[in-house]
């Protein structure tokens, strides 16, 4: 019955990488992580249920934000040990430092640029 | 010299993981992991080199096969542990199994579908 959640290669921690894909944009929003039942809350629920390894906790994503991200398709690569997620992000705001999403910093010539604004103070979306 | 390298939060074995997203199409190729030399290799030669953690080596994508991965952009997420490249993929093949990109299994009702074509016989991609 839960066979789809057996054939997910989970490593050693019982976790998965998941990179997290905005529908429309095409945007990569974040890159976290999962345990069986967060994979299996996700698909339940259709809002993304992380794992967060700092907290060891199940993270429904938006639970303090209020920016849920509504499951669009779930997909695993040839490995059967990573996730992509296509999500309708909440918000529009995926990251906690209140930016549309996280990779905001790029490479240009050996320094770590920030090439994303804040859209939003975090102590205004976390309150 | 090589703070930008000191900058990335590499885990307990030296490694984050990498995601790959294809400049145009703005598909996700791939999911792979990098080191501190894997990092500053592809910065050096502007292709993409990974850390196979299967053979615990350095690995040049396109070595074997010929569909390197040309380096447009190279990003940092918040957490300054997970990097996400923009490339262009040669030969049109990212994945091993000769398709374009990796992830080609989606969730439907519970089960796990293809859902993406071989578009070249992997016998005919490592010979």
């Amino acid at each position: 019955m839960s066979s789809w959640l057996d054939k997910v290669k989970w490593n050693t921690d019982g976790l998965v990488p998941v990179i997290v894909q905005e529908k429309g944009s095409h945007q990569i929003l974040m890159h976290a992580w999962m345990n069986r039942e967060s994979l299996s809350q996700t698909v339940e629920t259709k809002k993304a249920v992380y794992w967060s390894r700092s907290r060891q906790s199940l993270w429904t994503k938006g639970e303090l934000s209020g920016h849920y991200q509504n499951i669009e398709s779930i997909r695993l690569d040839c490995d059967f040990d990573t996730l992509l997620l296509t999500v309708r992000q909440d918000g529009n705001i995926a990251c906690h430092t209140g930016r549309h999403h996280c990779f905001f910093m790029s490479l240009v010539d050996r320094e770590w640029l920030v090439t994303e604004e804040i859209l939003k103070n975090p102590e205004d979306i976390y309150k």
